[in-house]
């Protein structure tokens, strides 16, 4: 292992990559809150209804900033295997984060227009091309042996493209479900709050065994 | 020690969360400034109310760079304490995150309705939120020894606890005294800061003394 | 290697500018989404024409998503060769952080704009001045053997320059283009994607073959 | 030195606080070009104005877009000297860091009002507010030999006061200047740039010579 981790030239380095990586998640998690806002100038009995009406804005903060977490951690651990990039790895990367840094438009979308189906679909969209890129990044990582941080294993590799597959499957579901009810597709989306926890323990048990000599 | 520190994998490390957090409270800390501002193409006389009216605004910016930059102080002390991430950190850490990037809206809104108290007690629920979710990450490394990067002494798990607890309690005062008399309210907030100046002189001295071997 | 590599002072290291230049990259590619807006409080009907209007805002997005991310790998490769900072090349840095940190404006134009020829040439011209400063990074690197992290190749140095060169005239063309047919300046920009592309590869090869000892 | 060096105990480390500076340093330099705007939807002929009128934004943004980055210079110099944090240092590079994120609000009042004194005046009191607290975290840094990272020599500490307290002289007279002429007190600002490479150089090369053994 030292040997192999001695002779990464600096050129394949992910370091740049990780800061960029986590400053875009930053910013985009931060930029949500832009969206939360009352009128200045209010009279008192507008102000109080203003603020009884913000419930959607704040709904959609706390899913957004719930869901780029949830993706920052997938982003952490796939590149936690990650030794050295290629131009391949950078590019699906790349992608990726031009999906991150977009989701504070369907997010506003979904705060102000809860019951049009095309804003409810199109945040649903943002998340499968996201979730679908992560999948693309640890399906080729898994071949590539090269570029691994510590040879992966089988249940590791499957354990990672089963847990994004599941993402996938739900948000993917309510695409089509937001054209007959708007609503029904917001409600799929919490199914995937258990089934997460779920594979996420899966996936860190496999993690562990996998860095275990 | 030194055992201790090289069996810490890659995959416990808490370098890229620390990345995230510095860049989550540097944008929200830049982000106050959004609501600090004069609207354009006003007459001179318009121009001149404008700039004696910013006040409410400017004094909003200064206290919440004030808070968040404490805020960040306290997070930095707490980590300096972490040699390595479980999922429940993770989790803690991200929710205190997800009310720091929240803190510019009611920001903005106590900046526009100061007087409101809905406005002064969300302010003070947000705050007690973020200090409640450190107080949760301080208790819970105290007891999970493998996380730790040195041990934690008695009497500094202790002083930690005590000075984050300060803080909820007068903030969480202030929310029922915003309901009768919002200025009061905020007359609380200044006698946190040279409770602070003392709590945060008796947790130094139990931080140095707990690095001394 | 090694000596030349141990005196360097702190105060030539290109970290924080790194740290710097990764922030400014991060904020500039995630700050264009704040030009994809639907407005507020529409009826249905005019939600789906503002929804079917988004074209060109979501276009000048991922046009601009794309360039940024190429001139951040051309900055991280170009920095890959630096060992150290001095005055000239701190000064240059920053001025093409200036222009990078400007881009969302023209992008925002280019989104409202697209058929004004002072909107498309805009956009060109500050593309040009940012891959001008880097090439003039480039020239000075290679002439200054003090601030290298290796010795630059002849084939490596001209493959670099030719590769940057290459994207100045293409930008450079369009500008007057522009003038004539904004749509045509406009698919000029495209026939740099499959140019970069095989440049890259043969930029790839000459530092592959430059890093070999 | 090395055994100097190897006492730092992390608590005092001041890794953290360079990266929430950059990062803020990165956001309020990024967040300039928010106030380069053009209204959507013109006419031919008000879009052609609107183009013409943009001068005096775009020169707001380039000056303090200039401005932020020569104060990251000095952040970055007088950091180069540090080798750890005490709470007064963490203190006042907080409060620099205050002023900082708020520049993007005079910025964006001189581009709107440059011909009110109460506009040019704020922005040249807020300059004055950065390199104050800049020469208050050189000259404690001066005096207090555990926080150095090598011996400060009586001429670099000398020539960075001098090198501030310039800064401070010119902006400081631009004040009450500005009362009595806007245009006059801008003006006065240029003189700066000249007098900062003189200064600069003479920084640099006291810089030089004292880490020379």
């Amino acid at each position: 292992m030292a040997v192999q981790k001695h002779d990464v030239t600096a050129s394949g380095s992910p370091d740049r990559l990780l800061a960029l990586s986590d400053g875009i998640y930053a910013i985009a998690m931060t930029l949500l809150v832009l969206d939360v806002k009352v009128p200045e100038g209010l009279d008192e009995k507008a102000f109080r209804d203003a603020m009884g009406n913000l419930g959607p804005q704040v709904a959609a903060y706390g899913l957004s900033f719930y869901v780029l977490a949830a993706f920052w951690r997938d982003h952490r651990r796939l590149f936690l295997l990650v030794r050295r990039l290629d131009t391949s790895l950078l590019r699906l990367t790349m992608a990726s984060l031009g999906a991150v840094a977009l989701l504070p438009f369907p997010t506003a979308l979904l705060a102000d227009y809860p019951d049009e189906p095309a804003a409810v679909s199109l945040y649903a969209t943002v998340i499968v091309v996201i979730v679908a890129l992560h999948l693309a990044i640890a399906a080729m990582l898994w071949r590539r042996e090269h570029l691994q941080a510590e040879p992966i294993s089988d249940t590791l590799g499957r354990a990672v493209l089963r847990d994004l597959a599941a993402t996938i499957i739900v948000f993917g579901l309510s695409v089509p479900i937001a054209w007959l009810s708007p609503t029904a597709a917001q409600w799929t989306w919490l199914r995937l709050i258990p089934a997460k926890i779920i594979s996420g323990r899966g996936l860190r048990s496999a993690m562990r065994s996998s860095s275990t000599p």
